[in-house]
């Protein structure tokens, strides 16, 4: 762009802060609403204000909701006695679109990385400690991601938890459904070999 | 999603309205300006509302601008005895980063499309021909796409085109710079030969 200062080189240039956007994909974003799409371009504006203001964390799962408690929080039907942890909001919606658990969620926000500062309490380890301790819940399914910092994250939360008469798991790391054995990368074959189960007769 | 009326759904809806954004990006995107980068998001979103409202096109070149004239028509410096004919904005910006231009533009906003209702009227050229009849032009350059479209906007434009003493050219269309004989199209190749120019010795 010639001018770097105009309406249109700045909206492109906001565009690129999204993940996965890069110069060519803004600029077809920004052509696309204006010559296409000018009131779903509105209409997106409006949005993201009012989730930029109005969308927090759920005051008891720390997942985002616009409400105090998120929708899964709120709602009675589910089981209140298993409770997965997380890293992130996707993982929620993963596991959600799986429609393989029922319960609760708690979600981190993030991993344990002494490193880049983040520590237990930015995840809210302590409050989730607490919650397990004051509620009936009778399995922790550790969801953290099979990273170096979410084993360590895993590893951390288990540790702290104290309670008696919990059963504390981790999700299932292996071989991918329909995947071919010889593209499997090591990692994850050392892993499907590491959490092997016998057959049952 | 659970909840379809959410915010947060709706905002990952509202962002699958943009080219090439599916259910996954459109979540990327969405978690991560409320995770990481609100700023940005309100950012966005103000740029977004401003942009929709004030950009219009040019009143000379047709081309997208928050002003009356863009940048390009402005400048007192480029060459007005050229006019490069191109069907969008984005054609202008390539055109503009390969430097080998310095004329003016003249942007159709489409291309002629007798199915989709697409007309000379709404593609300017009416405005088009006035233009290069009131003003010293003095060399044509149509850069429509090589589709048929395209070929038979080109076709139109130059069969209005009735002033004497102006050259109407056609850029080039052939085998890309680095491309292999063997990776080309078809239709490049058969393009390429078409427009072969004898080499001089």
């Amino acid at each position: 762009m010639k001018n770097e200062n105009s309406l249109l080189a700045q909206l492109i240039k906001a565009f690129k802060i999204l993940p996965g956007v890069g110069e060519k994909s803004a600029q077809r974003m920004a052509f696309y609403l204006l010559e296409n799409n000018r009131e779903g371009g509105t209409k997106l504006s409006k949005l993201l204000t009012n989730a930029m203001e109005n969308i927090r964390n759920c005051a008891s799962c720390r997942n985002l909701t616009e409400d105090i408690y998120c929708d899964i929080c709120s709602d009675t039907k589910r089981d209140n006695s298993t409770l997965c942890i997380v890293e992130s909001p996707t993982d929620v919606i993963a596991i959600e679109n799986s429609g393989s658990f029922k319960g609760k969620y708690y979600v981190l926000m993030g991993r344990l990385s002494p490193i880049d500062g983040v520590n237990p309490a930015d995840l809210g380890i302590p409050k989730l400690i607490e919650d397990i301790n004051a509620n009936d819940i009778k399995e922790v399914i550790i969801a953290t991601s099979p990273t170096i910092e979410g084993d360590a994250t895993s590893f951390y939360i288990k540790d702290q938890i104290t309670k008696e008469n919990i059963i504390i798991s981790r999700i299932a790391y292996g071989v991918p459904m329909g995947g071919e054995l010889e593209y499997v990368d090591n990692t994850t074959l050392s892993r499907a070999i590491q959490g092997r189960r016998e057959i049952e007769k």
